[in-house]
């Protein structure tokens, strides 16, 4: 059984042992602490757990719906999210958001032969490669129009906020990485976080087995994510990139694009209350300072929070990037429990003694 | 048991019912009616059956270099091929070559979050799909530099013995076709005979089942096939297309590209006796004048057997396109079975009568 814990050299082993069992559970366990140390408790606190996040936050939205009135707060803490390594810091005040996308490509009703139709009918795998080339232009910045019209510079008080420097050796070495591709202009960091990306989650067409077959495909797939930053309109983005792919495709080919789901980035304020409530327990807990730093990912529910609620907002947690969350193995070290648990504990005890 | 045949509606149905082991039998069947009614052979006549052409003809080969003194001939009639539509006679006096390639891109260890990676490493299907499209230029040819070198244009003699006409509409509604792009200058049916291509056969890489993972992949791959035209090196087109992806991959980037087979194109003469012989028989069993084609596949095995023997080819067969060739429901009509016995049988009486 997967889901079973087990005590590993000083990690606990399970699916959702991270992400987000571990980090709800030193949160409840802080939550507990403070209802049994406090005599009385001097803020409002209210608990929201969401257990679907990673299946689409279906009930989660009707619940921000019916519940928005129960939900109103001033400010908002978000416990899914981690540092940037061991025993370092770290607030996030940004997510990215996304837009995925599944392509089809179709030039025929059923599959030819490549020796008979060869060189006249066209390749539905020739199409889609150019129309994808063309979604990049030569320095590697994302061709499609208005692509980057809503994105705005960081203001020069949060380029001092936020640390966006980034382990380039580490992440090179951490995935074998062979190439880099940041944005033009702008460091790695920032590629990561503050610049909205394109990317080709998977391509399919033809024969795809062991040996070789001279099949002349009729149909080819691809699907593609977009992580987009404040201001950029998903909806607009797959209209754009739409209009794109089909500009791209020769005539008659048939291309069916259906938008898989889209959300909006979020971006927290550096100077709130919480954050800087936040930033302190941190530095407390593993005496160093605390970094304020934005995610690359996206938890489209913490936008979704964040408006229901109409609180502040910062997002905190202890995962690592070599937890395996999500895949076998993850794991989330007991150090960490120890720490989250004593960093959450502070950040109540904070607000209890404003 | 596919390989049991049933005669279904004035056809053979089963696994090679046409490809090739009806046009086999009705070959020996003539030769069986010849030996049996000739008071005496006045040619000599060897006869040639390979049986593993699909795999790759690994004995055959050895068999050609070993028997290569038996093989001498002066003619050499190959029977593999077909017609152009029902009743319509007709022998071929070219084949494509061709060479199969393997591509795979990679630029990790192993595949990485769409979120944490987004934008900064290097995606290997965007890698792909941009070599692929640097293939081809905005017109449409194939890009690689040198692939056109040795193709040399038609003759005026062999434009005039060639018929390249194309039913382009019976093409289009045969496989529900979207968009031809033949070579630009050229006909459909020049494109498809005596032009050389290069097909993408399949593509993959990253997630590609139902719904949507953002995983930036480490590796994508893809099986890439050229047609060759006469004159036309394998080794060299192979080369040249190696140099080619390198050039337009970014630095870093690890390309793996094999060749899994090559061989030469084949032209027949068009003036042979043995050509003139076959074209004779087609036109008095058919009654219509026999076209004289190229075709778009490729055999290797003649190219091979043409080598060995040193005799003047001619290529011939009555299958059509719809005969659903090494699929389920492969057939072969008994019309076509009995116009093959004909025909053959009147090309060794014609034979046997010089």
């Amino acid at each position: 059984d997967p889901f079973e814990p087990t005590i590993r050299a000083g990690k606990v082993f399970a699916r959702g042992a991270q992400d987000n069992k571990g980090q709800c559970f030193y949160t409840i366990t802080a939550l507990k602490a403070l209802l049994e140390l406090s005599e009385s408790l001097n803020f409002n606190l209210k608990l929201f757990i969401e257990g679907e996040e990673e299946s689409g936050s279906v009930g989660t939205m009707e619940v921000l719906e019916q519940k928005q009135e129960e939900l109103q707060s001033d400010y908002l803490l978000v416990v899914d999210l981690g540092i940037p390594g061991p025993g370092i810091p770290a607030i996030t005040l940004g997510i990215r958001g996304i837009l995925t996308m599944e392509i089809e490509v179709r030039t025929a009703d059923g599959d030819m032969h490549s020796g008979g139709m060869g060189g006249v009918a066209y390749n539905p795998i020739r199409a889609l490669s150019h129309a994808l080339a063309k979604c990049f232009d030569e320095e590697g910045r994302v061709a499609i129009p208005h692509f980057y019209d809503d994105v705005q510079e960081l203001s020069a008080q949060e380029k001092k906020a936020f640390d966006l420097t980034m382990d380039e050796e580490k992440m090179q070495r951490e995935f074998g990485l062979r190439a880099f591709c940041p944005d033009p202009g702008y460091t790695i960091g920032e590629s990561v976080s503050i610049r909205p990306t394109l990317e080709i989650n998977g391509i399919s067409g033809g024969y795809t087995g062991k040996g070789f077959k001279t099949v002349l495909p009729a149909v080819a797939t691809a699907k593609v994510s977009c992580r987009l930053v404040p201001h950029q309109n998903p909806e607009k983005i797959f209209e754009n990139f739409k209009k794109h792919l089909e500009t791209h495709l020769p005539n008659g080919i048939e291309l069916t694009i259906t938008k898989e789901h889209g959300s909006y980035a979020f971006r927290a304020k550096e100077n709130s209350l919480i954050a800087k409530q936040a930033a302190k327990a941190y530095e407390e807990v593993m005496e160093k300072p605390c970094k304020t730093i934005l995610s690359g990912g996206s938890i489209p529910i913490t936008v979704e929070l964040a408006k229901a609620s109409g609180a502040e907002a910062v997002m905190m947690g202890f995962g690592l990037d070599t937890d395996n969350i999500h895949a076998p193995n993850e794991h989330f070290g007991l150090d960490r429990f120890e720490q989250g648990f004593l960093t959450m504990g502070r950040i109540l005890g904070q607000f209890n003694a404003l």
